[in-house]
């Protein structure tokens, strides 16, 4: 894998989103990601909708997307982080928590993002927030604990 | 809607089950459902494959499964509970918290418990439990709280 | 009871403050208040720390001030929102997570933020944040979700 | 330190609770230990009412105890674990989550208890409840996410 950090970030990014067959069967997208920050949309379909009688997404489809924004904040961080010649680390989602704030509009895309918000050597609190037409009115927040291991990651 | 609790509970459970679009789509099938507790088995499937080199469920989708669990479980209950002529009342997730004890062992089926722990007229406090073989060894606890509405649920 | 918000917000925050005597025991003082957000500080003591060896004030102080501020934030957003002739409202707390950043310095204050995010007309999502010499590091951030009762206050 | 797992566990629960001013400021007692389970009793008395009108208990002072029952439930499992001649360690609460499921009632003893749910080289998922007459009644639950430091106890 390439030393370049902006090169793996974006290999890295790719390989979790491909590589992720749940996540690309839900039809998210990374929008756009940094170092301990990155964005997800998923477009509203048919296939996400979790009551059919209101069009609502289900909340696992919004919870599953928090927490696969939070892990690649955590990834990208570290990647980032690593120097030359470290081994790649691995993520493990110790505990999320999601709070939901509001129903999801029907037939409005979701975006997701994911944030470290304090990295330690063996721990990253993460925080995730979706939302659709406006950042400042979330639907949802995720708060989350993550443990960096020594197992490779691809 | 028939007024037998029984017959309520078997609708509301395939109603749950049938309407969810996205459940459906992971192939989770309620196994066994009483007031207040609701089990779900997941087959293991490649489509539900969160990391290609291991073979590991995604992570959303064990968190996806506890959320409808715990739902359901909060359903029959208040199915079972509701008294002749009493208008079907809806449920919202409030918040949710998933501890990922262990990772899923790959190529062997989830079950999903969800149970009510406690019961007022607006809240219900759920917990749920993850495991493969043996449920003394759970992947995943949950534990959420939710809300009684005055909305209808279909 | 004053139906001048402001002055009903300065009561209540004496009377949470007052007749907190857990709260008083501990020392700590509410230092900036508005409808929908609190501020409290706890002075550095001796009665409250944890670890004698290294003088770190117990954690279960600062989760105890951040479920008070978080609550009082709740209690000035609905006295701020009160009607004229509408009864006051009880607050109940349902569930709290407290995610532990860093640990706190020896002999510093601590500052403890209590916020609302969102409020419908049953539930409230509120947050909190603990921090020492500077807000953009804290030590601890609070999540939770209050109950608006019809239970009356005092 | 005594190598004698049982005196140890003696010397880490008299250490734990004597050296805690915060905790012994609240008369609280433990009453029982094992490897990872730790039960403790906070008897009634008016420093720790929050709520002067009613009696009731102030919410952070259960909150403290359930962080301290679980984190005992901890220390006393890695205490139990410890091989001769290995360091001990420490413990942090990375988060925790607690549940209020009803008020706790005036004039009747606390009684908590906190456990281990799962172990692992670096992290301990514990459990707690709180209770007061019956036990199958808990006032409130706790769950916690723990990480075993290198940094010695005492």
């Amino acid at each position: 894998m390439s030393d370049n950090p902006s090169e793996m970030m974006q290999r890295f990014a790719a390989a979790s989103q491909g590589g992720t067959a749940f996540m690309s069967g839900l039809g998210a997208q990374v929008i756009a990601f940094a170092p301990g920050r990155n964005t997800m949309r998923l477009p509203y379909a048919p296939h996400i909708v979790g009551n059919p009688d209101t069009g609502v997404v289900h909340g696992g489809v919004i919870t599953g997307l928090l927490d696969q924004a939070c892990g690649m904040a955590v990834g990208t961080a570290l990647a980032a982080a690593r120097q030359d010649g470290e081994p790649m680390r691995g993520i493990a989602t110790l505990d999320l928590r999601i709070d939901y704030l509001r129903a999801a509009k029907p037939h409005a895309d979701i975006t997701v993002v994911g944030e470290c918000v304090k990295i330690t050597r063996q721990i990253v609190f993460a925080r995730g927030r979706a939302f659709q037409d406006e950042s400042e009115e979330p639907i949802a927040l995720a708060t989350g604990t993550f443990m960096i291991t020594e197992i490779r990651m691809g």
